[in-house]
């Protein structure tokens, strides 16, 4: 299986480009959209969010993972393996969050150069087919070196930051719950935020955090949007107060 | 085949997530994803969309109808077939305009627990498991109870509320046009609209109404947005003057 | 396979139902989306977007490709195939620069009504019936008579108008960069815009043009808005200077 995670935009006209190249290299691997509208260029949040959503999917998935505002410049493109799951993208942090937690990464960078290589798309020409392969089994060794690890990484602690917020208006923080009590009460845009247990329980339009389905702190409020009611936007910081 | 009707939004990062359940359960069961933007939390307005469009599909066609304000709340998941048609989701009216019309239908109750269940995303850890199942031919009877009918029932008849604002503006209601006389007039936000054959007869910016493609009465505008134009939003009363 | 190219709208309830006859039509047929965000009822910029990207499939491809402010009216429904590529959609111009480059094509007009025809939504009822035999080897010759060639031929030359905004803002112009020089400066919004390279070579915040991955001159900002800070939208005009 293919995953694609990038900030393509799932409306936008780049992510047909990059299923017709998996469909012509790999037709027989069915694809799946993660997510198009990670946060744009902000690679420090899509790297805690992918590392919070992987492993929803089975081992062997191949994760197309290309946020990159730096295409077409001298960022290196690379080839993960952690922990049995397969990663192709930039070398530039977008993956360091997951290789710094995992317990077991090889890594090798792309040397291949396509024929064609479009300076402002290495998603559709360079990492659309090394993807495709990997994933129908086709392993392209001689378009690999094998490397020590990233040269980019960005820091893979929890940090108290907005990474991504839905189209309901919950604010996802890069904060894994397991580590918070369940009693910490949440510093958010000048409030003090309790934690609630799930949507049913909360009040309407009071905020609350809780465990997110993928184990991150998620600011919320019932039936309403706690971007819009509480000001928050993608990199906006809280702080845990005990 | 399974067919997926949600609020969880076709750019955010829920629609993957229950794909990845799917695809593992199901693999060679096809997936059409219907709608992902029911209006938001809008039970009464979802169970009418959902009413209007599931025969453009064949019978035998799981839906994953998925709108659920109350998740990890008290209400209940049910599966139900209709007239031949299957519905996986939350027991809180989403069901009900299918159940109030159809000839046939039989209801289960979900009784089984899956290990992982997140309280906010039951569409993941379990309608998704169970759909896929059912797509699959492997009816879980073990993790079902039959029963008599569905808990909560919202209002069946045809209401002139809009239902759903597509993305041109076009503003659907509940109103099956197949009851209303073709020479009827609605008053819409203070204004007599009459009827329209189609798009390239009306007057450019000229409201009217018709017949949409599931049958419902539509207020549009020609090559323009009804919903700016008019005022209109997902909840705004229209009246049937004759 | 089947490339569907409209301006449906990605999350709203149109493709679904589409994909529904397709996957009834032609199961075996993989569907790829590749924009269902076209410029609304805009023939003109969706012919030149269309003639950008189809050559990114491979021959053989069949493209469902409706853009119809005209639905229901006398504007009449097409097949093409041109340099072995198919498109199924109305005959307004859409299909027409792509026929006017071709080196060859041959046209057939669609005889065949439906019993059920949705005077609005003949992208579902007509076409994609159509769309789905073609692409599962089944070619209806009864339901087409063949003709000698578009009735509505839209202008095939470059123009120097805004065609497309990304959701990052990056500018698409109809102009083939293939026939401007490297050194020319486009004139937009009252500014002299010159080329770049790569997104990452340009200044944060300056406005630049570039060869895009479709051959297209583009106009942009490096991790920036090109339509926000130049204000640009679909129809916008620029000059080429020199």
């Amino acid at each position: 299986m293919i995953v694609l995670f990038t900030d393509f935009g799932a409306d936008d006209l780049y992510v047909g480009q990059v299923k017709a190249v998996l469909a012509q290299t790999a037709p027989a691997v069915p694809v799946i959209d993660l997510l198009h509208s990670a946060p744009n260029f902000d690679i420090e949040s899509s790297a805690h969010l992918l590392a919070a959503l992987y492993q929803q999917f089975s081992p062997g998935s191949v994760f197309f993972a290309v946020v990159d505002p730096g295409v077409g410049g001298p960022r290196e493109s690379v080839v993960m393996v952690a922990d049995g799951y397969w990663f192709v993208g930039p070398d530039n942090g977008l993956m360091s969050v997951i290789a710094a937690r995992a317990q077991a990464t090889r890594l090798w960078r792309i040397t291949w150069q396509p024929e064609k290589l479009s300076p402002s798309f290495h998603g559709r020409d360079l990492f659309a087919p090394i993807a495709a392969w990997i994933a129908a089994g086709q392993f392209p060794a001689d378009k690999l070196a094998e490397s020590d690890g990233l040269k980019v990484k960005s820091n893979a602690a929890d940090s108290q930051r907005i990474i991504y917020i839905d189209h309901y208006g919950n604010c996802m923080t890069s904060l894994r719950s397991a580590g918070v009590d369940s009693d910490a009460v949440m510093q958010v845009a000048g409030r003090a935020v309790r934690r609630g247990n799930a949507f049913c329980e909360a009040k309407l339009s009071e905020a609350f955090w809780y465990e997110n389905s993928v184990g991150l702190v998620e600011i919320a409020v019932n039936q309403g949007s706690a971007a819009q009611s509480l000001g928050l936007q993608v990199g906006s910081v809280i702080t845990k107060q005990k």
